[in-house]
């Protein structure tokens, strides 16, 4: 008889996106001639720029000529793509990294959440609260929690809080812990982390044996030169942490798929015995057992994210996404809401106004103003009475949007 | 301390091909005017068709401009390629399947490797030996196995050898097992499993409550008109089995990445205690936790595989690698050699000449004739004194590395 991995079974009924697919589906075949705007997932909107188009398509004709045609790559990547990542995201920054320390893969959703399987069962994970699902979810499927409470929160999980108290910055943990999941920018609060707070955590780490799972997508929207785009600007962390990195985001590869993981050679991990194991070597033999490469097209497209005219016309993008978050902070402000994020992340936190519940702010938006965002509750407990709104509609629609939230706030 | 899954430390040092380049890098190293010619690794060599490449440059297009710019894709893939692989590949063999029995990702190897998560660590595995590695490897990783002993096989997992013997058709297994790996055609060895064996199989795990993985990845190259393309050909497989297919040896798309798994909603795995789930929820939950949806782009071009240019040019393609079968069957039958597959199947599978070991093989064909192919026994024990070939290499190069084998063997 094949038994099923009943670890699936504690997992919520309803994962946050679904359950807003749901509701906005069941308002709109009620009210079929209502306009809705979404500032809900954090999906792409603009249009990929030319010079990523251009090698696309050249990649496209390569695959068409035998001369040009590429079957499979090498598993973690091609090295045209892993050099220009190294030269560009992090030498420009100080930081030298091994192209044997570089995985590229077909979506940091996938990375962050395979990254688990290298890590014993036995293992404390600690994720901030809120927090995005996919962390937690596939801890839950491989067997590191209990049962979920009333508030969604599984037993052996370490929740870090992360409120207005705290400026959405954790707290360290009152407990001891093996592996934690950070986030910055931070999806959902859209908060960052300066190098001294960053340093807190790498030194935590460092004197625990712990090791940081650093998820990085969001780096390309950070506009305080003072901030760390990468956790290896933070002395020692190469040590402690794993990196995290997309095109999605940054380019808008959200439907292309191309995204990294930066796992440093002097990364250790520990047998019961205490024995230290290379955590590259392991997650080297996940990478090449368990995927086949990401698309030869897509990895060429990445690769021209980093030519001087790929770099300009990224950067364009970004700056209309970011004009949104400035749009929509000042609109909220100038509503009288409490706002966070936004300004070096593509995502806004706001506070629900009158002391609303998350899911009751949410219905309120969508019947009155036609407008979906997330609620915060949905990223965790420490959500409730939040409200995420997300950067990356079309501009049009964001100015809509803001003018129908001044009429649904009034 | 963070701690390692030390089970990823029982997996044997050199997973095959590595090893293979290995050899291969150390031999050019040495005779750098060596030319040597790879029927090795199962890797497309033909250049995508012209249906193909006009569909994905197409989707990139469309990626450029505001009206067809695509984010995110649902996760389990786009109804127009979904739609079109239930129509030609299953209703047109007299298959009826739900879109939301079919699930687009990037790749059999992905597919294969991860089903098993959404299974308990309880189940006892059942493998042919000879088998493809990651079937092996990922049930190691995840722990369902005891060490590996000396042999390379793993203790707790269940080897149904195949040989000349049982015309490399595994018999039922002789004790209890709970999922069941099963590849038609075959790979390594080129054997497929007619209707009447299938429906053996079936008929097992019916009685049995045991899961039957199908791994249907080299199916276009069927060529008997009896032999089934689909395990759902046979009465009642839907309840009991999961069926893997792939665009890349169909369709060459081992560089471009699309594949694509069906679990049908009436198959029921079980809790501990015999209540029935289903295996496709289950499945739909790690897909869209831990998948992102494959690029918009390949499933452009893999729905372009079933218009009418597409059918006629991927049929022209598979037709070069079968001439390559042929070929390399005739020349090898004609050196006095023992050879099966190549027939339904790009692999041909030889015993090695005068009693030779696989990799003793391997060497002297490196060697004396410059020649790469796969060492049988590096599939498992009972692959010992086999040989792979594949039938994927340029036919100029195959018509030449069967010259030099004639010099060799002679």
């Amino acid at each position: 008889m094949a038994t099923v991995n009943e670890n699936f079974l504690k997992l919520q009924a309803g994962y946050l996106f679904p359950e807003i697919s749901r509701r906005v589906r069941a308002f709109q075949a009620e009210n079929p001639k209502a306009k809705i705007i979404s500032l809900g997932v954090g999906d792409a909107t603009q249009p990929l720029p030319p010079a990523i188009i251009k090698a696309m398509k050249k990649a496209v004709n390569d695959m068409g000529r035998q001369a040009g045609f590429h079957g499979y790559g090498p598993e973690q990547g091609y090295d045209f793509l892993t050099n220009a990542i190294i030269e560009n995201d992090f030498n420009s920054r100080g930081v030298d990294l091994e192209p044997s320390e570089i995985f590229i893969s077909d979506g940091a959703k996938c990375d962050t959440g395979n990254i688990q399987e290298i890590f014993g069962l036995d293992n404390t994970i600690a994720v901030t609260d809120p927090v995005y699902p996919v962390y937690v979810d596939t801890n839950v499927m491989a067997g590191r929690t209990g049962p979920a409470d009333k508030t969604g929160q599984y037993d052996k999980i370490v929740y870090m809080p992360c409120t207005a108290r705290n400026n959405f910055i954790p707290d360290l943990p009152n407990r001891h812990v093996d592996i934690i999941y950070l986030c910055f920018p931070n999806n959902p609060t859209g908060a960052v982390a300066t190098k001294k707070i960053l340093s807190k955590w790498v030194d935590f780490a460092r004197s625990q044996k712990t090791v940081i799972l650093f998820d990085a997508a969001y780096e390309a929207f950070i506009a305080d030169t003072g901030i760390p785009h990468s956790i290896y600007e933070v002395d020692g962390a190469k040590d402690v942490a794993i990196e995290f990195r997309s095109f999605s985001k940054t380019a808008g590869f959200t439907g292309v798929r191309c995204a990294f993981t930066v796992v440093p050679k002097q990364l250790m991990a520990y047998t019961k015995n205490g024995r230290a194991v290379e955590v590259n070597s392991l997650w080297s033999r996940r990478h090449t057992t368990k995927f086949n490469g990401a698309s030869y097209i897509s990895q060429a497209g990445a690769a021209a994210v980093y030519t001087p005219e790929g770099k300009k016309q990224t950067r364009e993008i970004i700056d209309i996404y970011m004009a949104n978050a400035a749009l929509i902070r000042r609109s909220l402000i100038g509503l009288g809401c409490e706002v966070y994020g936004g300004l070096n992340a593509p995502y806004i936190w706001m506070k629900t106004p009158a002391g609303l519940g998350s899911w009751d702010f949410f219905d309120r938006l969508l019947t009155k103003a036609n407008v979906v965002g997330t609620p915060g509750v949905g990223f965790g407990p420490a959500g409730e009475g939040y409200y995420r709104l997300t950067a990356f509609a079309k501009p049009a629609d964001v100015k809509e949007a803001m003018q129908r939230f001044a009429t649904a706030l009034a």
